[in-house]
């Protein structure tokens, strides 16, 4: 489905998707047995329980994403605990010299001793590795740069509190990055309940209908 | 998708799954960085992360059941916490005449007396709507074995504790016959999952493959 | 500790509770690695933490409670997931003649016919028993407004959302009694936290400091 | 409470922790409405829990510890959902020169080139804070070797998972010194409880009673 590129290397995938608009408006008539009519009831529906704050029929929108970000972006992304998520193991599988550097402006113009630094740590890394060094082991050298990549299955609900968290200024400039790249692809999958989300429960000041 | 009968006026059925055998797969191949080449090799895959007890990539199939069913088995049903829910109310609904009766052999010949003492719950119900009262009051009288309806949205790895705990003769009878045809609509939807769920990580005695 | 009448035959008792307004604090301070250095100071940390919606830290008091209340009272709260709950059986306890009977402004006047309605389900559910039906069947004829108990034990985050949903005028009135009185609870053991919730965080209109 | 070291510059402290052996027993004797006459009898109980598997009556033991420990460690422990943490931040706090570097057996006779290694990382950092570098971004060249710390709020059923999962040869070996660490703490304080999770629903095979 959608791919979308964030930062220098990384990326954000939405795999698959399920429920979607209709799905939040099905399981929102059932409080009241009622039946949906036309798009138009279900959208004036999903603002509703979006201005009133009931939130448990979002949780009936389901998306799995791939992707990959730098490892100081991960950590702050599993903080969130409400999802499901299968990363890149360094235990099994070796790293490749894949780096975030931030641009001039985040580094001060420090940006080449940044990458001069992670080289160095990554021919250790090797070095490591050619005496025989465990992967596991090895890569305690690495740094927080390092781009890894998982797969993230997460419903509406808790997506809006990711976004809510991270799509706002106050978040590390790298993950609003990421977040700002995961609300398009919610924008595009549920455009009814990504607009009724950011009209009416979005607490934060990067994204717009 | 898949609507199974259950006792004398429910149902189990399966509006919706997403995910299925493929997205185990993808999701534990990404902790290797390895691909898939074959169907086989998946299945193989599957199997081996039930046997050896990895089950958080089984939580990136989801389904969506709508169920219908006894107050009594519901209040058993919502103790499982890893699951989304959004019921019938009976504070903004007004109640049918529909309750389960559990035939003789449940009852010791019974069944009649029971049959009865629940009509005579709902006349009392029906006489004090016509009285005016409030639906989230007059229900209070209203019997355990009131049927009531909700979607559920959950996946397959939470599905599989539910089914553990409930598709097994030391669950209650009733909702024993609800785990049961759960079982077969993730059967019939994720037929490698369900195989190697029932081989390996089932502690349950109902359930065959 | 505190235990608090609710209902004509309920109640509220805080059990236990633990971390208190200093573990809130504590908490937090770890993120920038300071110290405490007067109750005054961790006041202020607190009542910023609640303006500023960082949550996280209030995850570190937890409460356990002893609540006795009718059975749609209990389907109201066990909706609600981060807690852990274990609950007296219909299946393995034999049930007094203890139910909810709603004072006469709650039912049109209908109170002695409500009462009447659970006594004779009641007499049921006796004769069913002394038939030798299984207390799993024969509870199935009770009515909503019976009592039963739990333990509950829950973080003061969740705590907070338990309280925006239900200490408020739109959720039913009879857990709208039990939430004020588990506010109280609150209140005595955590009083600077519970007052951050109450001026920062809290959707309610029931609550006051 | 009870503080333990773990690797070079890490340990494991018990802050605090609520319920206990008495909790559990209280919690599950609601089912039947039953009461302990004896610590003899709630000892027999919480044995047949564990035996049984019914496991949410240890939801009622919480844990409160402070954690120092590496960077990798963090991250696999952090994958651990159901739990409670505040953790340093690495935006606000300047880090210091603290670095696990693992012993000579574990790094083939590499350790001093790992902390070679670790130390010009280091050196840049300061460089980079010196040229007026935001914390946030000078730490992405800092290695996943640097200790930080958090508290980490969890109860006995989650930390029962936690323990089948690290306290295990196949977990890494860093993660598996902190897991016997946290162990002790769980042996000190819940006695009976920590003795009938080994004996019944331990799944690893580092622990012993």
């Amino acid at each position: 489905m959608e791919k979308i590129k964030v930062l220098d290397k990384g990326y954000v995938e939405l795999v698959d998707f399920f429920g979607g608009d209709k799905a939040v408006a099905m399981a929102a008539r059932i409080s009241y047995m009622s039946k949906s009519n036309s798009i138009e009831e279900d959208k004036r529906l999903i603002e509703l329980l979006a201005k009133l704050g009931h939130e448990s029929p979002f949780e009936h929108i389901v998306f799995t994403f791939h992707i990959k970000a730098p490892i100081f972006v991960a950590r702050q992304w599993m903080r969130h605990r409400i999802a499901s998520i299968n990363e890149r193991s360094g235990r099994f599988t070796e790293f490749e010299d894949e780096f975030y550097v931030p641009p001039d402006e985040r580094s001060e113009n420090s940006s080449k001793v940044m990458e001069e630094s992670m080289k160095n740590a990554f021919e250790t890394y090797n070095l490591l590795i050619s005496r025989g060094v465990k992967k596991e082991v090895a890569r305690m050298v690495l740094p927080l740069s390092l781009y890894t990549e998982w797969y993230w299955t997460i419903n509406a609900r808790s997506l809006m509190n990711f976004l809510n968290q991270r799509a706002d200024s106050h978040a590390q400039y790298e993950i609003q990055r990421y977040a700002v790249a995961v609300a398009r692809c919610f924008q595009i999958s549920c455009p009814v309940t990504y607009s009724a989300f950011v009209k009416n429960l979005y607490k934060g000041n990067l994204l717009e209908i």
